[in-house]
């Protein structure tokens, strides 16, 4: 991305191990994310910058201190990057290694190759070569499966619990599809778009509402006997949406938010009189990416669904402009 | 409180049971809290408003509908009324009861008697009269024992973990000693009082910090091999003490916060970059009031030492004045 909205696919010399950690790894497939419109949108600097932070593929030259994957495994890998050893990363942190580092904007995935630093912490091998149909619901795991599922997990969707998810965007979507995976007993998506209240049904919803803001909030209050949900998902990361989700939680229940949230701000008092707990940021996806390949392997959860356009990477900036124009939920870039 | 620092000892009618739940309960003894300083500033409005919310002493009349409780009981109650049956109750939320009730401002405990509603739900009994010398921890049970414990809890303090408290003042002071009965096995209060610190050290601070804001975070996070603390009580409610608290926990990590935020805003994307957990507001009092009697009863805690400044209810304008100067911690007041 040259600048805000600039788009071009440019060839590039193919990347080296540089430390003998690393590994390179030859795209199967990538795609656009919610997060990349940004600095699409200038909210966030664009320069030059290396895009792309999802991925999958086969490995094909590991550093001399690579032992978890070999050449040729097919495998699937965090957007962040961690050593899965530290501390933090064997508390289920990974997204806050002490050598953490975001494949978004420096790295850059939306090409045919990527370096992948700490390969052994953050690239999961699966189970042998996956059939076609199968490699965008891998991709997805790494990212907009694996935030959708932190959310519900962050907001303790479970048995029993009624499950609202505040955005219909393609990680409201997963995190739909991770209520249900979780036992959610009731699964409430927020959405007011046709298209993606029928994908918010196939993947596990059960009530929809259309209503936003306090409106929505008073919706989901009257949908839960006048408490509020007992888990609440934000997948979006707008000051409403992030109002909308805090009221639709209950006292004492659990909000998870993994929509990035630049432009928010929240009020401490707000906060203290919701009375609720609240979990997010760059979701861990490397805790849950062993259970989650297995899932789609093993053919239970379709995710790649979620991707309703697919385009050549040489039309990444139409895939940029569809998501932006929200003519397109989630865009697969193919080689 | 006739209005902001204007602080009058009146006499007024003895309260009468209205609703069939109620009780009136003649004090025992009655504090000033921190929070009651945010009217006496000017930040929370205050017009003749009945000020006061803890409270612990004998019932003296009971509605036709209460069970719980009988005349003569010893009872101390939490600073929310609650009915304690409800589905917010149950799951251990009682300061979010459907019929919740808050004692500041409109019943108000700075009194000889008062009315206290859902008497069932809110009042707990003592094991029998409580000796001279408990009362005043039983008093602290109402509110600033059952709050910092509540930050403990909500910050996960337990075996294995750092809890770093921010905050010195009565309530950082409670969620050091909870910090210690929950197991903590390292418990570092911020501090720059040296009575405060001898008394953080009585109740089971490891460590002081006297450090604050940035290099306040930048002390835990060195005492925590680079990390942060595992566990992080807010109990103060500025700006800083905030982001104090959000930098001086790790990736992963809890922050529990009780401090009374007014003034507060958070930046959503500096919560999501920290990947925390939050959970806070006005402390479910009463889920722990039977286990913090009991500890109480059996002397083995001694919250009451918490209270540095006795005076006559008559002088509580003075005890607000010392408590907003600085010079007393936690003023008791007594009939």
């Amino acid at each position: 991305m040259h600048t805000a909205g600039d788009v071009r696919v440019e060839d590039r010399d193919d990347p080296k191990i540089i430390e003998p950690t690393d590994a390179i790894v030859r795209l199967t497939a990538t795609c656009i994310c919610g997060s990349d419109l940004w600095p699409y949108r200038g909210v966030e600097p664009a320069d030059h910058t290396n895009m792309g932070h999802e991925y999958a593929g086969v490995v094909e030259e590991v550093g001399s201190d690579v032992k978890n994957v070999k050449v040729g495994d097919f495998v699937v890998g965090s957007f962040v990057i961690s050593d899965n050893t530290c501390e933090i990363c064997r508390s289920g942190y990974q997204s806050g290694c002490a050598h953490r580092e975001f494949v978004a904007g420096t790295i850059g995935t939306q090409a045919e190759k990527a370096r992948i630093p700490h390969a052994d912490g953050t690239l999961v091998p699966t189970p042998g070569q996956p059939d076609e149909d199968l490699i965008p619901s891998l991709l997805a795991a790494s990212d907009v499966l694996g935030t959708g599922w932190y959310g519900a997990v962050a907001a303790e969707a479970g048995p029993g619990r009624t499950v609202a998810v505040v955005g219909d965007g393609a990680v409201g979507l997963m995190a739909v599809l991770a209520a249900r995976q979780l036992g959610a007993e009731r699964i409430i998506a927020m959405s007011r778009h046709p298209e993606r209240q029928e994908l918010a049904r196939f993947y596990g919803a059960t009530d929809i509402v259309e209503e936003r803001g306090d409106e929505g909030v008073a919706k989901i209050k009257e949908l839960t006997g006048g408490l509020g949900a007992h888990s609440v998902v934000e997948a979006v990361g707008t000051q409403e949406s992030t109002m909308q989700a805090i009221g639709a939680t209950r006292p004492g229940g659990h909000l998870g938010f993994v929509g990035v949230n630049y432009d928010v701000t929240i009020k401490g008092i707000d906060l203290f009189f919701a009375g609720i707990h609240v979990e997010g940021g760059p979701a861990p996806v490397r805790r849950f990416l062993p259970e989650l390949i297995q899932l789609i392997w093993d053919r239970r959860i379709d995710p790649g669904r979620v991707f309703d356009l697919t385009l050549p990477l040489e039309q990444a900036a139409e895939g940029y402009k569809a998501m932006d124009e929200r003519r397109a939920t989630k865009v697969l870039l193919t080689f």
